[in-house]
């Protein structure tokens, strides 16, 4: 039988696994931070109506542009940050994942590097690796905060092609300042000029507004955003950027032509007119992130502070054996290989009292 | 105002434009090789239930292996090529372009080099440089056929690590023998060994049978296909491969994780409940597609033998002038750049009458 090594893959590729957490059959899984609310029924049906439309054209290719998505998407960023941008400022991909390959096919690529603030979101070094960037780990504090001095002393250094900010951060849950990003950006240009890439996928659950407001005057600014946590729809795969009109129109240069499907399209356009909605769950998902901090505090867990749907706890002597304990109460969270800490998604009420109950449970057992 | 040249954009991608036909406002529109038939309403009812199921999950993220939908990939090629294949050969992604990407990921890259016999899908020079891949033009011969000896010395000389074979091809039409395949395929692992990408997006289209139980016993051959043609789902952007379970497993290591949305698998399967309607649809179109060679040929036009839904005719003193006076009869067919050459798409029997009289018309106006 053939196996993987025994195919001409690129060198780099070899011994690799594919990325993903590991789907475990489990009563509670609180591990990819998914939104736990599904979709309220008139929204399901909704959606049913949009893809049928949809569907009668599905013999043409979708719209290449996108143009009714990317209008109503600069309505929610203009109605929710209160910073407006139109159809020109906004893209929108497969998932925030598909963004950033585009904005790396765009500012990376070969002979060129990327720089990100680790512990962060994996996927801007896997996507950087995937698209040929050289990727360059930068620093954070003990308490996952960004220095911002150290990080502008990375970036004059190193002069990377593309920055990225994950703000609020996975897996830490930790808000970066608007304050911090200015003097990141003003370090980026004054090195290469580079772009800064904001990754805001869980942006809506923030204490702190958007950081979007800052794309005005900035062309090399970019924000990422996703449909996939605020509004409920991770299983849609709806990333979008906000930028200045010509980093929009230059990522068209890398896009494959007609990349995003009439039915996804039509589901997200659906989701859009219940916004009002969705954010409302938001609303109670910062309130259980919030609980869930306090009741951990409580219990004399170290908790870092968190701005997302989801908590980064410890401290363990040994995280995979905290993650398989609680795992073995039922409750699945993240190893997200932070040495120490483990993260934990906000579910429904009923969800975060298992986990909170699982974490009592095992550390008594190790009292 | 800033532009795209004011941004720190690759080298390679200054001057360039997005690819993408002409979208334009025409009565007949038979330049992008789409199917002219909606989906039955039946179908647009089914597709509307099952993405209504799957919006009831959409909170959580898709099957990132869409083990469903690859089972039911696998039992369409098995019933419509009498070679058994099953999940574990079959692979799917966001149009047959993605599929391309991903193996162009995996075997291609910096440093290493594509091979496509020209003209052809220019999608495949494309996504090779937009993953950092040399291409190098392949020979045809005059009448579009490859040339088995001349395409042989060509891969012994560049030894490249993918080579395309795009069969029926696009924009000719033309189909490639299975004994050119084999013999380009022991030329490819006598060179390097290089992957053999066999391109059928338009194979249920052929007069021939599929290339895709030349798998058997070949690791390195891979074919793709598209729902976007004999499906009539151009909208859908759903793509996949027939190959070596170990060539499905290394596009894994380069795929986005959960790159295929629940609403593109539903919509997918939906789809495939329905192959014997659509597939009496392909039978109607490679019908028009005989009709429109026949009448062409009778108007003294050059036809190219078509195994595709669309035929490439000629000769043109200038093809971009008689592209132009065709639309100015409202119909649009696609210029793809051969010099002499046009190319129509099979549409419905009044929309090639429509093209077969604006024809008659420019021929007779220039006589």
């Amino acid at each position: 039988m053939t196996g993987i090594d025994d195919l001409p893959i690129r060198d780099e590729l070899r011994g690799k696994s594919p990325y993903g957490a590991p789907q475990l059959d489990v009563p509670v899984r609180l591990n990819t931070n998914e939104n736990p609310y599904p979709l309220p029924e008139p929204l399901v049906a909704r959606i049913a109506e949009r893809v049928a439309e949809a569907a009668r054209h599905l013999n043409r290719y979708p719209d290449r542009d996108a143009v009714e998505l990317r209008t109503e998407l600069a309505a929610y960023l203009t109605r929710t940050t209160g910073h407006e941008v139109g159809l020109r400022n906004v893209w929108a991909a497969n998932g925030s994942n598909e963004v950033l390959q585009q904005l790396l096919q765009t500012f990376g690529g070969p002979g060129r590097t990327a720089l990100g603030f680790e512990p962060s979101y994996s996927m801007h070094a896997l996507i950087s690796r995937g698209t040929g960037t050289g990727w360059i780990p930068g620093p954070r504090r003990e308490d996952f905060t960004i220095d911002t001095d150290a990080a502008v002393a990375a970036i004059a250094e190193h002069k990377p092609d593309v920055v990225f900010i994950c703000s609020p951060n996975n897996p830490t849950g930790t808000a970066v300042t608007e304050e911090t990003v200015l003097r990141l950006y003003e370090a980026a240009q004054a090195a290469k000029p580079s772009v800064v890439v904001v990754d805001e996928a869980y942006g809506e659950f923030s204490h702190r507004p958007s950081l979007l407001p800052l794309i005005e005057g900035r062309p090399h600014l970019v924000v990422s955003r996703t449909m996939s946590k605020a509004f409920g729809a991770a299983g849609l795969r709806l990333g979008y950027l906000a930028a200045d009109p010509a980093v929009v129109d230059a990522v068209q240069l890398v896009r494959l032509p007609y990349h995003l499907s009439s039915v996804t399209q039509a589901t997200a356009l659906a989701a859009l007119e219940f916004t009002d909605t969705l954010l409302g769950y938001v609303e109670q998902l910062k309130a259980e992130r919030d609980r869930i901090v306090t009741e951990l505090r409580a219990m004399g867990c170290e908790v870092t502070e968190s701005d997302a749907n989801f908590v980064q706890f410890g401290r363990f002597e040994d995280s995979h054996t905290a993650w398989q304990a609680i795992l073995d109460q039922g409750v699945l969270v993240r190893d997200n290989g932070v040495p120490g800490w483990l993260r934990v998604t906000a579910g429904t009420p009923a969800e975060n009292d298992a986990f909170l109950e699982a974490v009592r449970t095992i550390r008594k057992e190790n009292q």
